[in-house]
């Protein structure tokens, strides 16, 4: 009988980036926040793309990167997310399919479109997105396998599955299926706008005691426990989770588990060209070193050769072989 | 009153790349030659993409690269071509109207698709690109606003739209139009294979004498001509055109108008990443130059500036500031 298990399963929204070069001034004037992901409606994703330069689409959305990584990583990866039955959901589709991910989500017919995010690059490679939802926010409780979700040594979630009601359903339910058949639940916290939308039931979700692993950066820890600095921070939140893992970018990654901490400075990189995604690819490293049972450096040090791949290009999903680039570095 | 002339209008397919890494023995196993364009029918496009890898999407057809590298030089441009009502269509329209090309070709409602060409890229930069024409195909006598093209100093003809009927005789009008209002006549061979299919139709077009500037590279004007090698087929070429431009990749450009000839080597590029789009950028920057009055060997050193640009990056579109590198090159 073979293996049907899956190390990991991600759970998100199915998103196809339209990502384009912009400046400070344009975001000035747009009045948005550099860096930060918003949820923007039709009619505001027509206008801003109206006004914005030619783009390219890439495949993304926050966990389906990560199932990405951890594809070419050599994990068994699955996704769970929406998309609608118009061209962009069959890029997406074909995208994720296409590097051995398990992605068996039904199709949505008619209505809304697919997910797409209008990612504004400036010239430091800092990413401002512009989401609109689509088809992803209707992510139902229904459209979960549960067999699959059972499959799964480790249920991974996005923390902008929390902004629409639908999913978050959906997601609160993989959950539970996930603990009741003895498996593990990750979680992200995605963004620190999301955190300020989610503070409470975030935290909520946290001191349930239903999360094995939560993925943060700096500023997304800060604003969780509303501690007033870094390590203040990983202190207070490694003390409600089993595994934590704080990112900070050219700074390097912590992990934190009961009495046991490890950290990585952040490999180098040549050129930054565009940060969308290295948390994400972080993430897929850590996941990918975890479910091999390697260390937690060692897993933290795959988590930072994914970032920093990742970042090097445009783009959220990974060009290079990242398999090659960790076997050259940890064997 | 305003000028509402036009330097060049380009007339072409209205293609979406779907960009692909790949390598050698994906492009045998699937029997594809190398460098070449081929045409595919819709169950074609289905099953080679299902075979091919994660994919990424920019706007791209060999007029339309060139309308953009015009528009990006400072040139007015115009493009003519036609798109479905689907998302592919919306994203072609954004590309090409964001950076200030008129574009007022009608939206074709229902039926077939948008084109799109799967491209795949190996590891030697060389692409390799399977086209399903879709709505492309569909370009109509009709759909061509007469005044426009009479108000285009150049029109810019790409030898891609003569493998259907119905763009084919959109074209030979649009020929008819631009002579009758006195305007010069511009057409690329565009594929060597292309030549190949239309051999016949290309030459009676060039000794029709309705041509004035014909572009090519080496091996499509080898192969248009029937000569033994490339000097012997310009010399053959020259003669039955008033203006030749032939490009040979890394070994430069050059141009012959009558007794006039003028040479460039190839600007240096630090790493070929995609050749999708050269022979398209250097009818942009050669074509720009033409517009502001230079010389030939400036305007060959224009379009060798244009191309280099967009080989160093995936798809065919001008990504830096290509203004600022002619400046920074010519003044």
């Amino acid at each position: 009988m073979s293996d049907t298990s899956l190390d990991v399963l991600c759970i998100g929204n199915a998103i196809v980036d339209v990502i384009a070069a912009t400046d400070d001034a344009f975001l000035a004037a747009e009045g948005l926040d550099k860096g930060a992901m918003r949820l923007i409606d039709a009619d505001e994703a027509t206008r801003l793309y109206g006004r914005m330069g030619p783009g390219r689409e890439i495949s993304g959305g926050s966990a389906g990167n990560t199932a990405a990584g951890l594809a070419m990583l050599g994990a068994k990866a699955g996704f769970v997310g929406q998309v609608a039955d118009d061209q962009l959901g069959e890029v997406y589709r074909h995208d994720i399919s296409s590097i051995g991910i398990e992605f068996t989500t039904p199709v949505q017919q008619g209505g809304i479109p697919t997910a797409r995010s209008l990612v504004l690059v400036t010239p430091d490679a800092q990413r401002t997105m512009n989401t609109f939802l689509g088809a992803a926010q209707n992510l139902t409780v229904d459209a979960l396998d549960e067999d699959q979700v059972r499959r799964a040594r480790i249920v991974y979630l996005e923390g902008y599955l929390w902004d629409p009601e639908t999913p978050r359903a959906a997601m609160e339910q993989a959950i539970d299926i996930a603990r009741a058949a003895g498996n593990k639940v990750a979680f992200t916290l995605s963004d620190s706008f999301c955190v300020e939308r989610h503070r409470d039931g975030f935290n909520a979700l946290i001191d349930s005691g239903r999360l094995d692993i939560l993925f943060a950066n700096e500023a997304e820890i800060v604003s969780l426990t509303g501690e007033a600095d870094f390590e203040a921070a990983v202190a207070a939140a490694a003390k409600r989770v089993p595994l934590l893992i704080v990112t900070r970018g050219e700074h390097g990654a912590v992990a934190v588990s009961g009495e046991e901490r490890a950290q990585v400075p952040a490999e180098p990189v040549e050129t930054v060209v565009d940060t969308t995604g290295a948390g994400d690819l972080f993430a897929a490293g850590f996941l990918a070193g975890l479910s091999q049972q390697r260390p937690l450096r060692d897993s933290l040090q795959m988590g930072a050769i994914a970032a920093a791949e990742v970042i090097s290009h445009y783009g959220a999903r990974p060009e290079a072989d990242l398999k090659a680039l960790v076997d050259a570095k940890l064997g």
